[in-house]
C-alpha cells in the first residue's frame, strides 16, 4: 500500500528524517495545501510529537518558524531475546537508550518464566530512567527464531522449545500499547540501518551458530510471501573437495553446516585445536593462531560464494556482517571478499561495501527500539491516534 | 520516497486499481478532507482522466455517484525491441492493445537505423488506430541489454553493438511526452504482473540465449543499487559431474553457460541431434524426442538449483518462466520443480507457484505499455501535469 504522505504521520516522518524543517517545507514536499499542513502540524504539536521554536534563514519574506520532532514525547521498550541471555532497554522516540540491563536466561524454560523475567527487567529499566508503564508507547522484541509478524507468534522455532505459536504480545498487556515481535536477524538489520530515513538496499548477515540474513529494501525490512525471506543458512554449497556434510535440517551441504559457528568448532576440534566453543576459535584467530585463521578465512570463502550469487541477484548497496563469528573481523571479511570479487558481476560488486558491524551487541536493542518506534509512528497509526 | 496518497495522482490510482469507487471511498481511504478530495477529483474529471456516472448502492443516505477511470483519455506507445525483430503497439491507458505490428530488424545496425524503423512502425500503428502523435501520453521501450533507467541509455550492452550510452528517448522527441526505457526482462516482468494493483513478490525468469530475471517487490520492479538486480545468468553452478564450462563472460560454470539456450544447442549437437538452433531442440522436446527431453529437463534442474537458493533468500509468491527455452514447458518445469523442492526450505516452497508464461510473446509489449502508463500516471507526474 502506498503511504499517506500528506497525513499527519507522513508530515511527522518528513520532519523526523530531516526532509522538512518548517510548514513551508512540508507544503512544498507534499503538494498539500497550506491550510491542511497547518491543521495537521497543530494536531502533532498538541500531541507533543512536534515542537515549534527558533527561526530559520529567510529567503525573502518572514523567516520560517522551525519544527522539531520531540523525541522525548514518549518511550519504547526494546527487548533482544537470545538463547542464553536477554537485554532489555528503554529508549526515547529516536532510539536513544535511556537505561538498559542484561540478564542470563535459558530460552528452553519456555515463554512463561522467560517473559516474566523480561517484564521484571523492563520494570527495572523504566524505574531507572524515571519512567512508568504509562509512558511506554510501544514494545519491540527480537527473538531467535521465525515469527509470524502480524500476530507476534513464533512459528516452529528450532531452538526455542515450547514457544511455537505462543502469543508473545500478550505478556506485555500492562503497557496498553502496540507490541511488535520479529526474528532477531530482521531486528538486527533494522538496528544496523540506524535511524529511519535511509533508502538503501542492504543485507545484514548474521553468522552465529546458524547463519541468517536480514533483507532491507529501500530502508524497510523485506519479508517475502511467507515471511521467511533471508533464510540463507540452508542454501546448498558445493565443497571444492567434493565432501558431503549433513546439516541438522537433514539436507546435505547447507551453508551453515559448512560455515556456521558449529561447523567452525567441529573443524577446529578435528584439526587438533584444544577448544570447546566457537568463541574460543574466534579468539584464537584474533590472536593470530594460523590454524584458526585459516578455518575462519575458509568459512568466509564459503559464505562469500553464496553472497556472490545474492549480490548478482539483489545488487545491494551494503553487506554488514554480524554475530559471534563476525567478531573474527579481518580474516572472515578477507575470505568473503575474495569469493565475492571472484564471482560477482563487476557492475554489482564495484561499489559494494562489505563491513563488520560496528556495534553487534547493541544492534539487537536499537533495532527492536526502531521497530517499535516505526510501528508507533507509522503513518496510519498516527492518523488513528490523532483521530481519537 | 513515500507516495503521496492524497494527491490527485494517488486518488487516480485508488480508482484505477478498484480500491475506491466514489468520492466517499476516497475520503475514507486517504483520510483527506471531503473538500480536498472533491477539488482533486474535479481536476481529474476536467483532465478527462476520471468520469462520473451511475449510482452505487446506498448504505443509508443518497446513493453515491460512481467514479470511473477513463482509460481512453490518451494512449501510449509500447516497443518490444529484440535482437532480430521489433514489436510496436499502441495501447489505451489500461494497456489494452489498439493496434500492433512486428517487423524484422538487426539490432547490430545500431540505434540510428533501428530507431528510425521503430518510429516508422509507430506512425503506422497510430494511423491504424485512428490516432495521432498528439494523442501519445508516454512511450515505453524494452531493450535486450542493461539500461540506466533514469536516462534511458544502454550501459555496455553485450549484444547491442553501437548502442552503449545512446540516449534512446531522444528518438521519440516528436511525441513531446515522457519516454521510459528498461531492459527486456524487467519489462516482461511488469507484463507478467498484468495491470497495476498486485502487491506480490514475483520472479520472472527469462531463459533465452542468456538467462535473466525480473524482480518484482510488492508489485514494482526492484532494481538494486546499480540497477543490475536480477542478473542471475552468471551465478556459479557446480556441475554434479565436476566438469567445467567457460562462459562468454570469461568465468567458469555460469548458470547460462550450463543451462541457457546456447548451452542447450551445444549439448544437443554434442549428443548427435541434427539441430542448428535452440528452437529446434525445444521443438524436438515438445515432440517427445528422448534426448532433447532429457537435455531440457537437465537444464531445468540446473536452473532449479539456483532458483532454490533464491527461493530461500527471496521467498517469492510466484516464479514465472519465459523466453524461448521456457516454451518447452513441462520438461523444463519438471526439472526446475525437482531441484526447487529438493533444496528450498519447506516454508518458502510450500505455497510457491512455478509456471510458464501464458503469453510470452505479448508480455514484452504489455510490460512496455504498463511501464509507460505507470510513469505517466505516477502520483507526482499527475500532480505536476494538473498544476500546469
Amino acid at each position: 500500500m502506498p503511504h499517506i504522505s500528506a497525513s499527519a504521520g507522513a508530515l511527522l516522518r518528513h520532519v523526523r528524517t530531516g526532509r522538512a524543517r518548517s510548514r513551508a517545507d512540508l507544503v512544498a514536499l507534499t503538494g498539500a495545501s497550506r491550510n491542511t499542513v497547518s491543521a495537521r502540524v497543530d494536531q502533532l504539536i498538541a500531541a507533543n510529537l512536534l515542537a515549534e521554536g527558533g527561526r530559520g534563514w529567510s529567503t525573502g519574506g518572514r523567516p520560517p518558524t522551525l519544527l522539531q520532532f520531540n523525541s522525548r514525547a514518549g518511550c519504547v521498550l526494546a527487548v533482544d531475546l537470545g538463547v542464553t541471555s536477554v537485554d532489555v532497554a528503554v529508549t526515547d522516540l529516536s532510539a536513544q537508550v535511556l537505561a538498559t540491563v542484561g540478564h542470563p536466561i535459558d530460552i528452553a524454560d519456555g515463554p512463561g518464566p522467560v517473559l516474566a523475567e523480561v517484564d521484571r527487567l523492563a520494570q527495572g529499566v523504566l524505574a531507572e530512567a524515571g519512567l512508568t508503564s504509562a509512558d511506554v508507547c510501544a514494545v519491540g522484541i527480537g527473538v531467535p527464531g521465525p515469527v509470524e509478524f502480524s500476530t507476534g507468534r513464533p512459528s516452529h522455532p528450532p531452538i526455542m522449545p515450547g514457544w511455537h505459536d505462543h502469543p508473545i504480545p500478550s505478556a506485555f498487556g500492562r503497557y496498553e500499547c502496540p507490541v511488535f515481535v520479529d526474528n532477531d536477524v530482521n531486528v538486527m538489520a533494522l538496528g544496523e540501518m540506524g535511524v529511519a530515513g535511509s533508502v538503501q538496499d542492504v543485507l545484514v548477515v548474521k553468522v552465529g551458530t546458524g547463519i541468517g540474513c536480514g533483507v532491507i529494501v529501500d530502508g524497510r525490512v523485506y519479508r517475502g510471501a511467507q515471511g521467511s525471506a533471508g533464510d540463507i543458512g540452508h542454501i546448498y554449497v558445493a565443497r571444492p573437495d567434493g565432501r558431503t556434510v549433513i546439516c541438522r535440517c537433514g539436507n546435505e551441504n547447507c551453508l551453515e553446516a559448512i560455515a556456521g559457528g558449529g561447523a567452525l568448532l567441529r573443524d577446529a576440534v578435528a584439526a587438533g585445536l584444544p577448544v570447546t566453543s566457537t568463541r574460543e576459535v574466534v579468539e584464537r584467530a584474533a590472536q593470530g593462531d594460523g590454524i584458526a585463521l585459516e578455518l575462519v578465512r575458509d568459512a568466509g570463502r564459503t559464505i562469500g560464494t553464496v553472497l556472490a550469487a545474492l549480490v548478482n541477484f539483489f545488487n545491494p548497496h551494503r553487506i554488514v556482517m554480524t554475530g559471534g563469528v563476525a567478531q573474527a573481523g579481518v580474516p572472515l571479511l578477507a575470505g568473503i571478499r575474495e569469493a565475492v570479487y571472484r564471482r560477482a558481476m563487476p557492475l554489482a560488486a564495484r561499489a559494494l561495501e562489505i563491513t563488520v558491524s560496528d556495534a553487534p551487541d547493541l544492534s539487537g536493542r536499537v533495532g527492536a527500539a526502531l521497530m517499535a518506534i516505526e510501528g508507533f509512528l507509522d503513518e496510519d497509526s498516527v492518523h488513528e491516534a490523532l483521530a481519537r
